[in-house]
């Protein structure tokens, strides 16, 4: 078994990875986990960020209830995708416009610099309070 | 713009073909949304199937709380993810004993045939109240 050491740096080194995933938020409308694709990005301390249109269902969600999680998974093309990694991040989301925020998005997600200005959109980062 | 019957015919094509996905519960223990990695079939109305563990954390989410979501994404290596179809369904999930559900279920996932009958391991099946 690893240990409690090495499992954090695996799970640091996959939020370090992340390039896309699964966001779970609360149904602003009728209370249901939602999940959702997003790209995924981190900032400089490794909590992982987002870019999120305000037209978008889970972006409303979250104005409304900022809990959330985002699930990463490398488990790819496996035949067999429950022996692959991936990781839970859960904790409350909000609004971050540093500009390392938004550098490192658009370094990792080039294509979003066609709409990273439009006023629809916000960078959001997740203040992880816990992992799984 | 393609029409409402094309979209649900899309949608029904890509649950036919679901082989992983999110699930999203709501956390037992704190009330968090919580996303985890699932492999997934469909019973033969088209509803997606799981095979869980007792002593996994979204089952005890389930048990808690039978709300729930999946979400299939179909994005693979796309260098823009957001480009690629993916879909969520709600509603709630409840276990399923059917023989075609596990039929099913096996037939997609040969691997789970090793732990389908531990007595932990149960499938369940999400009856699907919307879509997004």
């Amino acid at each position: 078994m690893p240990t409690k050491s090495e499992i954090a740096a695996s799970a640091r080194t996959l939020l370090r990875r992340a390039f896309k995933g699964s966001l779970a938020t609360i149904d602003r409308s009728n209370g249901y986990p939602y999940g959702s694709l997003i790209t995924v990005a981190t900032d400089a301390s490794g909590a992982p960020t987002i870019l999120i249109s305000n037209l978008a269902r889970h972006t409303a969600n979250l104005a409304k209830d900022p809990r959330a999680s985002i699930m990463l998974d490398e488990t790819g093309a496996l035949a067999d995708p429950l022996q692959g990694a991936r990781i839970t991040v859960w904790g409350r989301a909000e609004k971050d416009a540093e500009e390392g925020v938004r550098r490192r998005f658009l370094a990792s997600h080039l294509e979003a610099s066609f709409y990273a200005d439009f006023p629809d959109f916000a960078f959001w980062r997740l203040g992880v309070e816990g992992a799984h």
